[in-house]
């Protein structure tokens, strides 16, 4: 993609309305503009951090055999009736009526929606257990939104809903999920700690919450340094085998990790001291396991082996994938800009010509544009040098590949690494080689 | 993936409720569940054809140099009565007021948003041309939902819009749009004309509906038979070159083809009575020019040359991806089911065991399904043969292979095409490059 004639608009100037680091640097960037209060477009270069994230979230879900659906974004309210939660959620749900005077509700989550699905279409206990998911809009009212997309009010989500026979079942779908989410941020490219939270609205009585370390997070965290030392990728753990399952958990809720509202201090004592890490975090995952609660209100059940009804047990595992947006970036930039993990970053790299009218930089360019020309941002604009290269730290690409006049000259270009900052002068035919095949210390 | 365990419900009664074939095909193939009137989940074989003929409309839309944003569904209700469309608009906008009492509206299209996000980034005429497009979900509150997503009011739509300098560029911006929309409806399997067509609410003075062929299509239709017979995948026209795309709309609007509404008798006369062609059809595509209708009333301008003020001249330009899944449908079922075209069905094949208590059955099933577990359907469930059948019919998976124990001990399987009732005996290791090395004639 060429710079030049691309819809990648960054700021220079710091956006008085942003309060946090994510923010500003989401707008300076050129990945979202704000529409209306708590609502963003997102541009190109921004569409596609959040179409990485989801395309990682849809793959680990589908490993451990969750199946993705869509459900829409608006609602019947007579569910929500149902359930009993249509008068309980308070005006953070956003109530509409159609021109028939029906309520109607933009979805702020599925779990109605799911159960009555799942209702419809399952109805014996061979067909279990379901994981069902879907990536999806939501909107939540909020009274005060704030900090781009980290509290906006239409969001993207991924929400996932199991049935499972019976409560020991149920938590082996939890661990299942467990494992998903590990793996899914450790993809991502975040350190992300799982802490047992409280249930809150959804209701249950088992509930992890997922938070990503960053020092200007909403809430205080305690935890084990063990846990960051952990590689679930390579543990290949399959999500078949119940017993490595069950050992998997017993292994993470063995590491101390709690935020201030469960912080345990005679526990937290007991660790050693050089392993105690103390920082802030912001939550971009929650799961809950909540049994029958919306199987029996909602009077949804399967025929059991002896033909009786049984309602199943039930969980719901959320992703916020455009809050993880921002809090990505608040947990990996510099005062220069945004520095994207090499899994979700827009483009691979940014080819920076710093002679757009000499011949052998732009026929330097143009070969290296022809690598991956959708994944090599190529930046021909006629600008001065600074403005390039603030610019490519801005915008957070992995590498940047400088073609300048003096090196091109002798077919050589500077490939440096955003994150390190690193350098290193190449042979224009070593580049492609050596992006991919490096690997960060 | 396999049957048993697979969220893909088929439902052997005809739904009362629906009137049309594809409705009724939709939802006993276990594409869809309606969850409010006009409102629909997607189960996974439907989101799987919903994403399939997304990726070959976003492959086709940024082959012209499209880029691809993300606008939200809801909106503010001030840019639309800067453009003078709220009061206009009727009741069919779903009209919503959050707990701050402003006036948001679920965006049944984007002209006002996309000029405003314009206006915002693009500056200078140097910046143009821009096309930007999304595919996103819309509302329009019909007074009666029917025929399932083919009429429905929650839909998934690709809208691009474009911003050119003056009315040539502009028209040049329509070609190729043109071009574009002609490739995305070859790829996905269906033979769809376009036909001149009024501008109506959106306005402007030069527009194309694209109209796919079905019997039971809501328009009447009359067009040249030469038509038909045009490869555009194969011309490889250049879409920077305007003299290529000037000629492409040439040859276009040289073939008669026009709906009952724009109908021309005497144009019609003039046609070689073998080359004329009667049918319906249904709407899934429409282009518009309409210049300066929206730039004006927003005033939004860019900087020309000479410093003054200039109202790029705008287009906009329609694919209705959810109604394309019904639509398809009718235009592609037969009586025992849908007929999927290869490039959007939601499984490439459905591997048929007849067996499921048969060691070389199961055996050779497990076989083939290691070809590509991700698309070949395994229709593992211990059933009637007579029902497996129907739902593979049903279901139209574009092959079926049929593994019996008969034919299973001498290491054979038989291979049916769904679109042609042909079938042929293979061995087992010659099914894949069968299957991918396949022309239909």
């Amino acid at each position: 993609m060429r710079l030049s004639s691309s819809f990648l608009p960054t700021i220079k100037e710091i956006p008085s309305e942003a309060q946090i680091a994510s923010h500003r640097l989401m707008l300076r960037a050129g990945l979202i503009r704000q529409t209306a209060s708590g609502i963003y477009a997102w541009l190109p270069a921004g569409l596609r951090v959040l179409r990485n994230i989801s395309e990682i979230v849809r793959q680990e879900q589908n490993a451990i055999g969750a199946q993705e659906i869509l459900m829409p974004t608006l609602q019947s309210s007579d569910l929500w009736k149902k359930s009993g939660r249509y008068d309980a959620y308070g005006p953070e749900m956003l109530r509409i009526q159609d021109r028939h005077k029906h309520d109607l509700l933009y979805g702020p989550t599925n779990e109605e929606m799911i159960t009555d699905l799942f209702g419809q279409i399952v109805k014996s206990y061979k067909e279990l257990p379901q994981i069902l998911y879907h990536i999806q809009w939501k909107f939540r009212d909020e009274i005060r939104p704030r900090f781009g997309v980290m509290r906006g009010r239409e969001f993207l989500m991924k929400d996932a809903y199991s049935f499972d026979i019976d409560y020991d079942k149920a938590v082996i779908t939890y661990y299942k999920m467990m494992l998903s989410y590990l793996r899914t941020f450790q993809r991502l490219g975040v350190k992300v700690i799982p802490m047992l939270a409280d249930t809150g609205p959804i209701g249950g009585d088992l509930s992890h919450e997922f938070i990503i370390l960053a020092p200007t997070g909403e809430s205080g965290v305690f935890f084990d340094a063990d846990f960051e030392e952990q590689d679930w990728l390579n543990m290949q753990i399959d999500s078949e085998d119940e017993k490595a399952l069950a050992n998997l958990f017993k292994q993470i809720t063995q590491f101390y990790a709690a935020t201030d509202e469960k912080h345990d201090k005679s526990r937290w004592d007991q660790i050693p001291q050089a392993r105690r890490r103390e920082g802030r975090g912001i939550e971009v995952g929650q799961i809950f396991y909540f049994g029958t609660k919306y199987t029996q209100s909602m009077d949804i059940a399967v025929i059991g082996s002896d033909g009786n009804k049984i309602y199943p047990h039930m969980g719901s595992y959320g992703i916020g994938v455009s809050r993880l947006v921002g809090a990505i970036i608040e947990s990996s930039h510099d005062e220069n800009g945004i520095i994207w993990p090499d899994s979700i970053a827009p483009f691979k790299a940014c080819i920076i010509n710093l002679g757009v009218k000499d011949e052998a930089c732009v026929s330097i360019c143009e070969k290296l544009h022809q690598i991956d020309p959708e994944n090599f941002l190529y930046d021909d604009r006629d600008e001065r040098a600074g403005s390039k290269f603030a610019d490519a730290d801005l915008m957070g690409h992995p590498w940047q590949i400088i073609v300048g006049p003096r090196s091109a000259s002798k077919n050589k270009v500077e490939v440096k690494r955003r994150k390190t900052g690193e350098r290193i002068e190449l042979d224009v035919e070593e580049v492609a080689n050596y992006i991919s095949n490096y690997n960060d210390r």
